[in-house]
């Protein structure tokens, strides 16, 4: 088929409509230097404050026209006292909207044996405290989403009750969960190690769900696609949670091994294809989109924080779009009478389509530019970036230094 | 501490009393020659039939005191049209009575593409038909579980609606339950792999839980040891499933890569010392143990079918004792106050104890041989058995084959 | 680029270069009714004797034009006493020649404790006698490869020596060397797991490439893609073999969680592009390409067998062709200096390039059916196949059975 | 067997022989506050400089009597200029020595991407020439071991040459291993992943072996028993470096998932002894000890870091004594004639036997505290040296910080 054909055609049409509404969050922390536990490679350009993040966040939906929303990391980019109403401005100026809002609950000193899972009430009442001040600042600024990662966990056997640890994560997600606005969803997000490395207190979609039903009706299950057991198959779960109703969103990454944080679909994109198709499928069952919030959550240790957020967004783009080909009432009619090869192929037709194309002529559609990378390097914004933060590190005295021992 | 000193103290009693309730069910097929997908090697002392099963579980059983039920393969081990009393009689005169009922839905040629999950009603049908005929098994054997391994999966993406199956299966489990007795409880077991390979259906403890909720109070989950993605955290799933109230039992055996069905304790034998651990946790913090079924499911191809099964048991109940040889209070004043290492000494202190000598003081005091597997060898019961049912495989014509190609 | 401008360009061109010179070996117990230990799904199709498996390879290759020889298990497809000519006479009758020749060590019950590594030397003189044997037939049938899968392993700690087999393993492979003609090549595989759990004697690719090492000049390492640890990186290891110059050949196919045997790319087609790319990367440097045995190994339990091969054919076709695509010069500039996101973004180009266009052309310029499944479903050969077979097995009195327990 | 019986016994005397001579190195690293990738818990204990560091070690050999050396990080450890006789008689003040010698080859910025493995031979002569100054520090001080622990690799397909960097690598450990003295070793470490996802340029012993074969002659493999695929045989892999006399030594951790540097056994215990028994049934084969340097390599973010440093000891001290328990001849005897169970119950008698007495014994009998981990807290150690550090730190303007984001 032609390219204009495609694009003409009922199925690009579908893949058009399913781009229209695909929007992904980038996290305000994936602009500024991060790293492993055994360093941190700086980057010139990295980020120093919120406003740089939200300029590289502006510049990124510039670019791609699909990132309109920022998620934010409350310890990291609040100041105590400051006033939402500012960053909200801060934002607009940069073309952006704050998204989900993130309360810390690892970094402090206090935490070391857990938050909401402390054995000490008033280190919970703390973390407490802080989430709900989250969700006042999440009230604030008009986000939706209050989105919940939970270091918490033990490093070794014996070291706490694994029973008493749930009761206090239970009691105060409930809490938490309380004051929240009709509007807002409170995210549970899993992960089955790290910092912690014997017990995680949410280490899988099955204990973030029982929180979530616990906590209350606007409570969701957050799918990071870096947090799964090796050889796990998130699809099935992303399934699962559809059925449920209780999938509220995902945090964008790829792995080999661990919790690699890298570019999405950078070592196995036909499970990010799958992800999406099961939301796809899903939507063509039930008649409408599930309401899910798709997040980018990586850390870049050696790629451009920018570029590396631009491959991304192009690369779910795509996914989504090849899963949107899929034809899927042809796939039903093969699963009906078991005809397990002819539907296999089904689903891989759609992946071995090149969609760039497809992608290119939407993103002219809407006068935005073919190739968002090389923009971005004609742009020259990323130079001219690390030119100035570089300047102003040095008037700031800030060294970007954090050794592992 | 002496011996004596052991036996007698608090600790001595605690332990003598977790094992004089600590029974295990031995399974009617790991007494049959059972293999890997590459053939078997054949014993001449497997066991032929049912009779010889419930002979060899009844030798088991008169050796160790602990195992008092054998579990049933519905297909495999009753006759069409068989009438359950002569099943309990026959058990009964070796000593035993039958104990879980497992129907067989994954070896008939129907089942290729599912049985509870079949796109076809006729192939959902015939297996909850099997089910129900197996509900009414346990009905008239005074059976109390009916445990439910579903087989069912799909081998390639695509080829089946995860969500259409999953509702498929949560209406037969329904059906199913609606029979039960209310002495019966329906376990439900999950496994994240094989013998289908992109996805089962129920394929880890938060999709069995999720299906127990849906098909009625009496279903509860059944943990096979070895079913697990690889490091995931089986003692943390078992803590939450005490938790919930869901653990219906276990089915015991050990692993290095996937289901490799090796006695239990032989790979890992701390992860079931802490599994063990936390079942007695729960019944300290609750005052009763919970109700749990423990099941031995093991498919030796090397080691002797008998003397696997006495050496697993004796291993369950040097672990179960280990456990109970923690000092709990103790445990839970180091908890409540963050000693981390204090606390984890605790749970090692047990682990490290070498509980050999209050095992055969409890075998003692019960006229139990002190070493089961010294004494089946004493017994020459497995080189009778062998002679005999080489002698009689022959005159039936039996010939012990099957190979992979 | 449009179609015709592709295959005309330098590009296009050299993916032809590629295919011409691509050749796959399907195997003769593919074609044969497998499973998995629960059981097997049978097929009327399935074939029954070396006749019928010869007959579908025949079928495949006229299809698919790319399969010439048909890998053998001696103790499945060679009658003891049987004349090699006739078998050679056979192949050529179905257009195809005897490729690898596959001693069997693993299925005749004296292997329980081990074959080359077994205690018993008596027993590892009939291995060796087999394996002579195994190389005698492949010099009478002009077979390059003699291919060892040592299934020898323990499945329980202590069971053995591991030092003292590996010395016997040592031993037995060099023995065998020895009686190589100068064309021979002595394949050796290596797994992780399965049949044996607990140490398999030749578990990764190290420790095959130090038998090699030590057997002689022919010995190289067989890499099964579905045999190595979750999160391994294969592409690596098969660089390092090349590098080394000891990559003998591939059993292809995919898996999700162990040695699934699923159709190749079935699960994660990036891996094995990326495979693909290292080879066609090392003969761009080296200036020809590796002598490499493309061969698959795979055993389907519900999917039609000569389906199943046709798929995965075309799979690895496809995904060699976008391999040969990647612009290796462009690669070369990117990686030298450091252009981490542009040397990436050169790999995934071709990845996302759309090849089965080319692919049509290749086959119509070598008179082939430009869909070789859908020319395989026309011909309505697996239909008679069926019949004729089952009637066939209904005459010999073969019952296709065999169960877990 | 009673307590005064097992010290007296030949098996008694054998652990002590073997306890006798076995010497664990630790960490510099280990005394100072280290993480995760999230953040570090602070403790006021921890060692601010290289003296405090030499102390906390003295301090840990002075209470277990195995640990007389000291691994030092050059770039953390050493400051240009400084005489190394200064560091000796440091170390010497503290009753310790300095043992092996870590070059630091991935904390600075230039090793974004790798050290002996860049592209560019500026950072190859870099990173070359600080390994040349950490041997020649090796020289000065009489240490017996360079420890290489490569970081290198890379995060993304196709970003290098694997190819070109293996022969980077190999060139740059010739070119080391040429400036050995002859009394100095040069172990390689293997890590399958992190700091770099992708691929790391030694990702596993096979890998490390040949790198060593190509350095030189002393060249050895270090295994570090957290850098494994999970469900690897680490034992397996012990065993085989043994008869290939390339095993070099061990960094020692656990770990459930990753690389988690969790205290040894902590986790799986079981494991630890049975590669523990594989260095004395080399011994008991060969006759003598292999030449094996036994390290701690760990990172604790929330124990206590001496604490812990004592826990592993002990820990590493009662496997090793178990191991030395085994009844060797026995399990010969056993395993000659394939008595599997048999064999396996000799491993297993050996492990659940309580070797705590004998520890304690050993202890007094070299005058050493019962209970090393009891004699520190008494000491009150701990808590003088983070009153004091805290100070310093203050004094020395010294803030404990160091975040993800």
């Amino acid at each position: 088929m032609s390219k204009t054909a495609i694009t003409k055609s009922t199925a690009g049409q579908k893949v058009f409509r399913a781009l229209d509404a695909f929007k992904i969050e980038t996290p305000s922390w994936g602009y500024a230097d991060t790293g492993t536990r055994f360093g941190k490679f700086y980057q010139d350009a990295a980020a120093i404050d919120l406003a740089d993040k939200l300029s590289d966040a502006g510049h990124v939906h510039a670019l791609t026209g699909c990132c309109p929303t920022v998620a934010v990391h409350v310890l990291w980019d609040f100041q105590p006292g400051q006033n939402p109403a500012e960053v909200a401005a801060l934002a607009k100026k940069h073309g952006v909207e704050i998204g989900s809002i993130n309360p810390n609950l690892f970094q402090d000193q206090i935490y070391k044996y857990g938050s909401f899972t402390n054995a000490d009430p008033a280190i919970r009442k703390a973390a407490l405290d802080h989430t709900l001040y989250s969700i006042e600042l999440g009230k604030k600024l008009h986000s939706r989403y209050v989105s919940m990662w939970m270091a918490d966990g033990i490093s070794y056997p014996g070291q706490a009750s694994i029973r008493a640890r749930k009761k206090r994560m239970e009691d105060c997600l409930a809490a938490a969960h309380k004051k929240l606005s009709k509007d807002q969803i409170l995210l549970i997000e899993y992960k089955p190690f790290e910092p912690y490395f014997y017990a995680t207190d949410i280490a899988d979609w099955g204990m973030s769900l029982l929180y979530c039903k616990k906590a209350g009706k606007q409570a969701r299950v957050l799918v990071d696609t870096g947090h799964h057991y090796l050889a796990q198959n998130i699809e099935q779960i992303v399934a699962w949670l559809l059925s449920e109703n209780m999938l509220g969103g995902f945090h964008f990454n790829d792995r080999r091994y661990a919790d690699d944080d890298l570019t999405l679909g950078s070592i196995d994109p036909y499970q990010v294809f799958r992800i999406f198709n099961e939301i796809h499928l899903h939507a063509r069952d039930t008649g409408r989109y599930a309401d899910i919030a798709y997040m980018i959550d990586q850390s870049h240790n050696d790629k451009s924080k920018i570029e590396a957020t631009i491959q991304t967004i192009c690369t779910a783009q795509e996914l989504y779009a090849k899963a949107a080909l899929v034809d899927h009432e042809k796939l039903a009619r093969h699963q009906s009478v078991d005809a397990q090869i002819d539907a296999e192929e089904t689903l891989r037709s759609a992946f071995y389509t090149d969609v760039r194309p497809l992608l290119a002529e939407w993103r002219r559609k809407n006068k935005l530019p073919e190739n968002p990378l090389q923009a971005h390097r004609e742009s020259r914004y990323e130079v001219e970036a690390a030119k100035e933060r570089k300047a102003r590190r040095k008037a700031l005295g800030i060294v970007q230094s954090g050794s592992y021992a």
